[in-house]
């Protein structure tokens, strides 16, 4: 049965957040479970693994070259992308398909420098790709370069991938209020705040997405170490059907 | 007693190279004391931590902001700079200065969001600062980018740091004719070849600037798996006074 797993939940920062010593990051570091590396997915079928992100590190360690079928990237930020700068260096003749929203900039030398990695032609906002066991849509999100969510369809399951992202571009809302969606996967990076972030969610505006796109489940991502201190005491004030992702954790997609 | 620590010794690929199965690859990969991270050094003094370069991720994990006096980089490729993307976020006050070679470009963001650094004007060829029992001459190089080495003073040791770099310019080299050199320290990315690399030293070429700047020991770094491979029979040919850096491998600074 295909699934898809959380290579990281984090913000930029990560979690531990370097040399901090609130009482998440110094949890974090003592304790591998709680850490919090650069937000992505993996979607694991029969015929391989579709990476959405490569910001962290330990994908090199994970996955071979030949277990990966193809890198979807949200965006150009190097929290999204960091990874490729270690992978692209993999030898043989092996090329892995590397799709992308339409940034002409790219991320420091990778386009200059792909190596491993053949760039594909870039996303167009609504666009639709169907990979066996896989159909994919890019939806316009809200963000500080040009950023892609996505929309994945596996034969029984719905998720859509909404990360980085300050509220959501009306015609993506509009395209989402007609899909039934059984999960929704969303950048929630702080804790509700009256001056919400200009390139993210806070807790509210994720929680004001949800309940417009009302999907079956929600699982919040991006997550920075204040939204995390914040959850230690307030758990308990999220929707029933609203909770936080962690690294490794694992959905099944029938 | 100051002394210096190689916090990396590995070409841009690092060893293991992903997904590769030499010998020096899987040997890499299931005993950690045989990898390479991206090359680099920290000197640690009595006031505390200056890295030469800042490739290799390990260290958020192996150093506080407090510990780190300074970040000094030889160039703005991404195998020298890349931790400075995660370390650049972390909280409170302190600021780490960044010196650097002239290059107006940088890598991706940096220099629009340098975070906890505090971004120096740049160093000048053969310009020389002198911090607390550490005195360090800015030593162009010639590489792809612009370049440095440095020629770093303790007390009681004369270490030069050469890398990267295809052979030498005339005017550092003619710097270094006059310094005596205790430690060597050169790019050697490649075994002898006939067509050595356009922006590296292969063997042959390093044994050249050796015999030509007569240190009294020399540390080959920046090595691919190529060079390990080809060590792995031929160590022996190496000159007596020349040997392999290796992570985490000490020099004492008396």
């Amino acid at each position: 049965m295909p699934e898809i797993e959380f290579t990281g939940t984090g913000a930029a920062a990560q979690v531990p957040v370097w040399g901090c010593r609130c009482t998440i990051c110094l949890r974090a570091a003592s304790i591998a479970s709680y850490r919090r590396r650069p937000a992505g997915l993996a979607i694991t079928g029969e015929q391989g693994v579709t990476l959405i992100d490569a910001g962290s590190h330990h994908l090199a360690e994970r996955y071979s070259p030949e277990q990966l079928q193809r890198v979807v990237l949200t965006h150009f930020h190097m929290d999204h992308v960091q990874a490729l700068f270690q992978l692209r260096w993999a030898g043989g003749r092996h090329k892995i398909p590397l799709f992308r929203p339409d940034d002409p900039v790219g991320c420091d030398d990778l386009y200059k420098h792909p190596g491993i990695f053949s760039l594909q032609k870039p996303f167009q906002p609504f666009q639709q790709v169907e990979w066996p066991g896989l159909r994919l849509t890019a939806l316009p999100l809200q963000h500080s370069r040009v950023t892609l969510g996505y929309l994945l369809q596996t034969p029984g399951t719905v998720l859509a991938y909404l990360c980085d992202t300050a509220g959501l571009p009306r015609e993506t809302e509009r395209f989402l209020a007609e899909s039934p969606i059984d999960y929704l996967v969303l950048d929630c990076s702080e804790p509700p705040t009256r001056r919400p972030p200009s390139n993210h969610n806070d807790l509210n505006r994720a929680l004001a997405i949800v309940r417009r796109l009302r999907p079956e489940q929600t699982l919040l991502t991006h997550i920075g170490h204040h939204f995390d201190n914040w959850l230690l005491e307030h758990t308990r004030q999220l929707p029933a059907d609203v909770s936080i992702a962690r690294d490794g954790m694992r959905i099944p997609c029938p």
